[in-house]
């Protein structure tokens, strides 16, 4: 047995003799290498490619020669002329042992092979959907021990895969005997592994080797859009990204109006549920043909929202969200049906909702919870999730705490005079000169800023619209940073400002952005009104994060990820400048995009990742701002701008301006001089 | 603590001291007395019910006084006013504990009370049906604590009742909120127990306490009629049977002619599966009005099938049934929601179908198993279920065999040139004079005999119309004890017989039951092709019995049980006489009913039940009659009408017989003289 040739593995280094002969996949079986295959060995999914390396390999104590394997095959021929293989690549259930030899297992040829995340600090995401497909070969039906086709599959999928599913979903009866016979007693089958609620189960058979692949979606319902990823649960890969206006908006804007439309309306709430659930499956239609596949090859599904889309989704009534104690019906995650939620897709597609943190904060905060995994982070770290209500997160290895804040919608451009929806048009970005007043910006759509040549002709026809959410916190900031606005959040007058772009607007000032009357278009301004509404929110917004430092014992955090396409889009210095964020250098202020979508897909690729911010939702430390009255004093005391011309380095407190001079003295004392506690490690 | 009371409860004996003021419901508990309670002591559901007994008893080394159980309450009084409760009773959980008491728990008052069954050599049913509800008081939520209110139910029927249940079902989601306020965070829950497939969960929820009852049906699928038991879950009383014609009828009289129809038409198994699904429907629809409850209080199912119906049932082509190896698609049991069969219930009701034992030994085959135990049995017992196919067990506690016979229509009346189905007007009861040769019989409708004063008058406008299975029977067996017919099945001529009721009919004869042509109505004659069509089917079931035997190395049973609707009605002695079955004693042949129905109500009302007919399923040995060669050899040699006008004592062994002496001699002599194997005790 000494002699036996030996197999090493990278990049695992899992290493054994075994005879000569045995083939390479057969070796990473027996030695637990994480080696992919979806036929089990019979040449047919191309799943279990390996290279071979030669030369001496003095780290293993090995050389390998030429002939270390067998000959390249007539499996491998056939499958390199049909599909091609990459030069170097062997099948790793065709190749066999022959002598000493190395041999690297490339990452997509891992079963669970990390797929890779953009952002530098974020974690990779680890293979293991909840559904996957194997070809099995099946014992043919013998009069004297007349068990079912069913028995003898899943008898096969026990003896071939090690896998005991203890049923098959109800439509897959009718196909199980025609699939076998057809496929000649070799079937692909689809499983899905099972939950804490449900057992494993077959979702689907195919006749002999499935060439297909599976599919997941990964679903961010949010009020005003519905997002989603179609996702490959084999590679991992998403396939196509789509959105679609969550059509719920024309019983109201706002989560509290639709709320509201449920208790005037009888039915309503049954109304709104059909309706985001006709959204999404207009959705699913869209994103299905943008991928080139069907509906029907989709089998699993994860969803995160907000506690209001939550209920409006399962078919609840949002009332008791409308009001104290703002009790959920559910907080748990839930394991469905697809079909049990209206949705068409495989007749037994999954369907996994994230658990709710809160009354006030979400599935959609769990998701981001499960993407920025601040209970991972030696660093403290506040992540703001910034839409309507804006769900906060604070926390490092010690503890997590969350809370939401009802900032309303004026970071999304409602509730502004010149206010507008993230559209080509908006204006995004803004600058005004310190010296003159005078602005420059730009606007979505167009990558030229408003004073560089060619800006009118390459605005075209679209025209300058307005300013989305944000563009006015980077015009309120800029006016306060060029002494146009003062600590309290009032425009100063031409006189005062010294520019004729002050201009009087009732009993108070507003800025004059740009005047397109003289075309036709609209006249743009920052008003005092406008100040006021951002002012409420980013002091909701600073509020909560303050609560949680509080709560936490900490004046300061390590780091701030802004969340959410809005939090992708604000200028992390002028959100600082505006004191919607407490204060933390600013390089270590980074934008997550889509951190919820990003959680759903972390859930929908990874089933431990589920179970995983189940745990985490259940130790997460809730607060709720609305019984906590140091909130309230937070918010009084947040809604002044910070008065600095100089933004770097980093303001103080909020808390700590002079203009500003509210008690604040005895909660402070409750604190008992508490000082940020010790951290782990 | 010594001198604390003590509490003696019959009939389990278990006693305890309590301090004074203990409820008798806590003592119960705590002495794990099984007591029932649906409303956790609160007063409301009277199912705690006791009876106090006063004086001396000296077998329990107690005397009770009269102030033994505290004074008669006002929650008492008030709940006898409104319902009534019998003298001597009092509740539970109100009755507490002053003196040493003895306390009869009535049967009526015990969760797992017994359900008996009128048979005497029947075992009970326990009571332990899947479905089972509680009033229990949930925790209001609190804004520090923000679980959502379906997880504080949860961690209240924990608390309250120790119940784990892991979800509840996706419709319940919405009635949840407003069942908790309205019922004051009081509320009934109705849960479903859980399975091997399926974790427990919430099937209802009801405000306050649930003055109804939760119904489960046992239904009896067979290719002719689908009958169905309505049971009262917390009762296990039956409250409604009825039936239907199974609406397939329309695609074939028989199994086969089904499996043909779906091989023939496109679609044709589709069809045939609607159709049955809306016959169940239309059954449930009736059964229920019948009991004066919603189908929506119809909370589980249980269904008992042969193969072909099982399968078309599941939406499963039947077609490889009708071809060796006559593979099922699944044989294990199924548990599964009852709107993934199409069936209009409450929208979480449950189905269960027991396991199939063959391709061709149905779940009705393993229901009768349950029904008859004769895996319990110390007398090896032969169960014959007779219907198209008759199913066969023959087994004690030493192991149980299972055979199906294909015996045709001929016994439901098919094939029989005056045959009919079993309905008013057909002749079931028939006995011939050995001397005068002459018939008397009884129809269905009517109590006299054909010979008795008033019997034109009593019959009426039904009039007799012609013979069933059962009358058929009798008829043969009959004649051959008369002497009309011989061995071989032969009628003799008149002239041989002598009898003027022998007429000639073609090549052979025909004796004349009953000439009703001179008011218009039938000429109701036995026909020798009638003859060939019984001996052909009787010989099928005897040979299938037979061939059971020689594998249980027996060459005769204990005793014999007649199961199903025509098992019921056949009388075991023609039935010895005709060879349908072994020798055996006249009083130890029994009827069983409709056994299988029998079966699935024990499965709906004994959850134990369940795994108690799985495992026996596993472990019967299932013997294939088609591709058994001693089949074929019984059959030949089974086909005479064993020669007796002398049916007592008991006939030889129809093989034995002299003038069918086809060589059998090999096939006995490879059984090695085996005998009948030694029983355990």
């Amino acid at each position: 047995m000494s002699t036996d040739p030996l197999v090493v593995f990278t990049p695992s280094g899992k290493r054994g003799r075994f005879p000569a002969g045995t083939p390479i996949l057969t070796a990473a079986r027996q030695l637990g290498v994480d080696l992919d295959s979806v036929c089990g060995g019979r040449g047919i999914c191309s799943k279990c490619q390996i290279t071979p390396s030669y030369g001496e390999f003095s780290k293993h104590g090995v050389t390998v020669h030429e002939d270390a394997l067998s000959e390249w095959n007539a499996v491998e021929e056939r499958y390199d002329q049909k599909r091609g293989l990459a030069k170097g690549r062997r099948l790793g259930c065709q190749a066999t042992v022959q002598g000493d030899v190395v041999i690297d297992v490339p990452p997509e040829s891992q079963v669970h092979k990390q797929v890779v995340r953009k952002r530098a600090e974020a974690r990779d995401i680890v293979m293991s959907p909840s559904v996957r497909i194997h070809l099995v070969e099946v014992e043919e039906p013998d009069m004297h021990e007349p068990s079912g086709d069913l028995e003898r599959l899943r008898a096969a999928l026990k003896a071939q895969w090690d896998v005991d599913v203890a049923r098959c979903d109800p439509h897959v009866l009718g196909s199980l005997q025609p699939a076998l016979r057809k496929g000649g007693w070799k079937v692909t089958v689809a499983i899905h592994e099972g939950d804490a609620q449900n057992a494993a189960s077959i979702m689907q058979v195919w006749p002999g080797f499935y060439e297909g692949s599976v599919y997941g979606l990964a679903v961010d319902l949010g009020s005003t859009t519905i997002a989603a990823h179609l996702c490959d649960l084999q590679s991992g890969d998403v396939i196509a990204s789509s959105g679609v206006m969550n059509p719920q908006i024309r019983f109201g804007e706002d989560l509290m109006s639709r709320v509201s439309y449920s208790m005037m309306n009888e039915g309503g709430a049954r109304e709104m549920t059909d309706a985001v659930r006709a959204g999404m499956n207009t959705l699913f239609e869209q994103i299905a043909a943008e991928a080139g596949i069907e509906r029907s090859e989709i089998l699993d599904t994860v969803f995160v929202c907000n506690p209001v889309m939550h209920h409006l989704f399962l078919g609840i009534d949002p009332f008791e969200l409308g009001q104290a104690p703002f009790a959920l019906a559910t907080s748990d995650a839930l394991h469905l049906k697809a079909q049990d939620l209206g949705l068409e897709l495989h007749p037994s597609a999954r369907a996994y909702i994230l658990p709710c943190i809160a009354g006030h904060v979400g599935a959609d905060a769990a998701a981001v919870a499960l993407s920025e995994a601040p209970d991972k982070s030696e660093d403290l770290v506040l992540v703001v999730d910034v839409g309507t209500n804006a769900e906060i997160l604070l926390g490092n290895t010690e503890q997590v705490l969350a809370c939401s804040s009802p900032t309303g919608p004026a970071f999304e451009g409602a509730q502004i005079s010149s206010g507008q929806r993230a559209a080509p048009g908006a204006i995004e970005r803004l600058e005004i000169d310190p010296e003159t007043k005078e602005p420059r910006f730009r606007i979505i759509g167009c990558e030229l800023w408003s004073d560089e040549e060619g800006f009118t002709e390459a605005v075209g026809a679209t025209g300058i619209t307005g300013i989305c959410g944000s563009g006015i916190i980077e015009a309120i900031a800029e006016m306060r940073m060029a002494g146009i606005v003062d600590a309290s959040g009032l425009i100063g007058s031409a006189e005062q400002v010294g520019s004729a772009r002050c201009i009087v607007d009732g009993r108070t000032n507003a800025y004059l952005v740009w005047d397109g009357t003289a075309e036709g278009g609209p006249r743009i301004t920052v008003t005092n009104p406008d100040i006021r509404a951002i002012q409420m929110a980013k002091a909701a917004l600073y509020s909560g994060a303050r609560l949680l430092m509080d709560k936490f014992g900490v004046d300061k955090v390590d780091r701030v990820v802004l969340a959410g396409a809005f939090g992708a889009h604000i200028s992390p210095k002028h959100a600082m400048v505006l004191g919607m964020i407490p204060d933390c250098p600013l390089e270590k202020v980074t934008s997550a995009g889509n951190a919820a979508g990003t959680g759903a897909r972390i859930a929908l690729l990874n089933t431990a990742g589920r179970g995983e911010i189940e745990e985490t939702v259940r130790r997460i430390v809730k607060i709720e701002t609305a019984v906590e009255p140091r909130f309230q004093e937070h918010f009084v005391n947040a809604s002044a701008i910070p008065n600095s011309a100089e933004p770097f380095p980093i303001l103080g407190s909020v808390v700590s301006l002079p203009e500003v001079s509210f008690n604040t003295g005895g909660g402070e004392g409750e604190k008992g001089g508490g000082r940020r506690r010790r951290r782990r490690g």
